[in-house]
């Protein structure tokens, strides 16, 4: 009421978003969740074929994340379709889908969503154009489809080039507007090609965060996936992202401190290959344009948050939590007493 | 707030509950709509089939007619999809019945929408056992399924001689519960054979209005469907409904006074057949154990209340106006200065 809080921006999509958003949402800060628009695959996919509508599937879970009302109103929202015509499709989907049919545009319906959620912060797609997210492997071919990013075997042998949009789309208003006046914009956690980087390929989206002076911290992921992020280290994600942003702008970057147990190791590794779980050794390293902050950021439980959304939960088992991820966050945005929470910054 | 306000419970489904809901919640009483779940046609048929769920349709539209909260959500609960797999189905009847897969029971999930759409009384559906409607035809044959009733020629051709349901189902607790606490009980309009009779078919519910000492209004329609009420007179309705119910109860009838446009009842008739808009000759009959009291109920309007439900708007282009027919009803439970409104009580 009259207080001015600090702004925060987030850029990305699906369960990394819905993580950290689950967190940041308990503090008094101002949040713009800008999301990404390329998913194709799954019942947003098909929500996309059939209807024309814009994808509703990251939207819905950062919609869900900031939701402060009923569990049950939540609950319903990842609630999927288990049979006949339906099977497959989120209820928040079609939600959000009729929602922009009703409202003729995705902007007014996510607008409604978030009254009827009842959200804390702002949910912005970074775009109203329908994107196309092209993968350009490193044998030269080009696959179209952001859905390609999990379900096609030539990636994972091959691994990406690049990624790029074609044709070219227009950024939200109201995003460039919330990155201008951001005290600090956090990227990630999450996919990076399919969630993150579909983000600065906007290009007026790269531009804004080029000329932002908003603290930029990047929270790296736990986990790489084979022939995406294969093999990459801290400096590997950041070096990509940067390119993508097109400027050296991330000043922090987060990182687990916790060990993950064995078992968990060896289930990823086995899907996903052996060093696929990320391992940091701390130390300085003088050529960093960024710090590296260390923390336990592990989600220690059943990855069952959104119990109904199984297509999701079984994606990530090694997750971060929500609350010591807002916490490491939170510290960064105030500059406190960050020496209790974290274990180094390096 | 403390005081004590009469209790009116409505017996129906589908539009004509939609419009007398619509009216009634503007006054300060206490409402239940007793919803009918016979129907299994349409989005709703497809729903009970494939995820065999309860039919959400009928409580749906009780529910939104009830509702409180924006334009735009209920809009949005009247929405149809319009293309793709998911072509037809109202977005609201997805809504109930994903709530009852997460609820658990169609009750629950019921309970939690009414919140979620902010209503004014409450939504009880009068079973929560599925109904199967069984259509006895005057040769003798035996059609299942409400659906027949929209659809199936024969009935056209051949007539009703009576509905029963099979196997028998239990009253919901609270439908009982709220008949045997009500002032007033209302009864209409609609779908004789598809909501109105099915819900004396449970044999409970039957019982409680036979020994209720509410006063009993029957709603009259304005029109009769072939096969089904043709050549119906208000005497017909009443006999008919009150050999269901198993007892002379019925206190009130309330009929159209309004002319209604040539061109609708040549437009009705040319569907339904010479006479399907029911006229009445005013004048006293002694040998009526009711009162028949006619007044302007008549919607002037283009239908189009709930204008992304195409399909229901079309069934029902000489439909009662909401708020005229509420006032008849609140005029019926107050009994006070109802000469200004009502034309005549024969």
């Amino acid at each position: 009421m009259g207080e001015i809080r600090k702004k925060i921006v987030t850029i990305g999509g699906g369960t990394g978003s819905f993580t950290l958003l689950s967190g940041l949402k308990k503090y008094p800060v101002d949040i713009s969740a800008i999301v990404s628009m390329a998913d194709d695959g799954g019942s947003t996919g098909v929500l996309r074929d059939e209807l024309g509508v814009l994808p509703p599937g990251d939207v819905r879970q950062c919609l869900v994340a900031l939701s402060e009302s009923s569990e049950t109103l939540r609950e319903l929202m990842g609630y999927r379709f288990e049979e006949g015509g339906l099977k497959g499709h989120s209820f928040g989907n079609l939600f959000l889908s009729a929602l922009e049919k009703v409202e003729g545009s995705f902007s007014r319906g996510v607008e409604e969503a978030s009254k009827i959620l009842n959200i804390k912060g702002e949910v912005i797609p970074v775009s109203e154009d329908s994107m196309k997210l092209h993968i350009g492997l490193k044998n030269g071919k080009v696959l179209i489809g952001e859905n390609n990013l999990d379900h096609n075997e030539e990636i994972r042998k091959i691994g990406i080039e690049k990624v790029f949009l074609k044709p070219r789309v227009s950024a939200c208003k109201k995003a460039l507007e919330k990155i201008r006046q951001a005290d600090m914009i956090v990227i990630g956690p999450g996919d990076m090609y399919g969630s993150i980087l579909p983000i600065f390929l906007v290009r007026e989206i790269a531009d804004a965060i080029r000329k932002s002076k908003a603290k930029i911290v990047f929270n790296c992921n736990l986990t790489n996936k084979r022939g995406q992020t294969e093999n990459f280290t801290i400096d590997d994600y950041v070096r990509v992202a940067e390119e993508y942003i097109g400027k050296k702008k991330i000043g922090y970057v987060t990182f687990n401190s916790k060990r993950i147990p064995a078992d968990l190791v060896r289930k990823y590794e086995s899907h996903e290959g052996k060093g696929s779980v990320i391992k940091f050794h701390a130390g300085y390293d003088r050529r960093r344009s960024f710090r590296v902050v260390t923390a336990d950021v592990l989600n220690a439980n059943e990855p069952a948050r959104n119990k109904n959304d199984l297509i999701s939960a079984s994606r990530a088992f090694i997750r971060h939590d929500s609350d010591k991820l807002a916490k490491v966050i939170m510290m960064l945005l105030e500059i406190g007493d960050y020496e209790k929470i974290i274990k180094g910054i390096f």
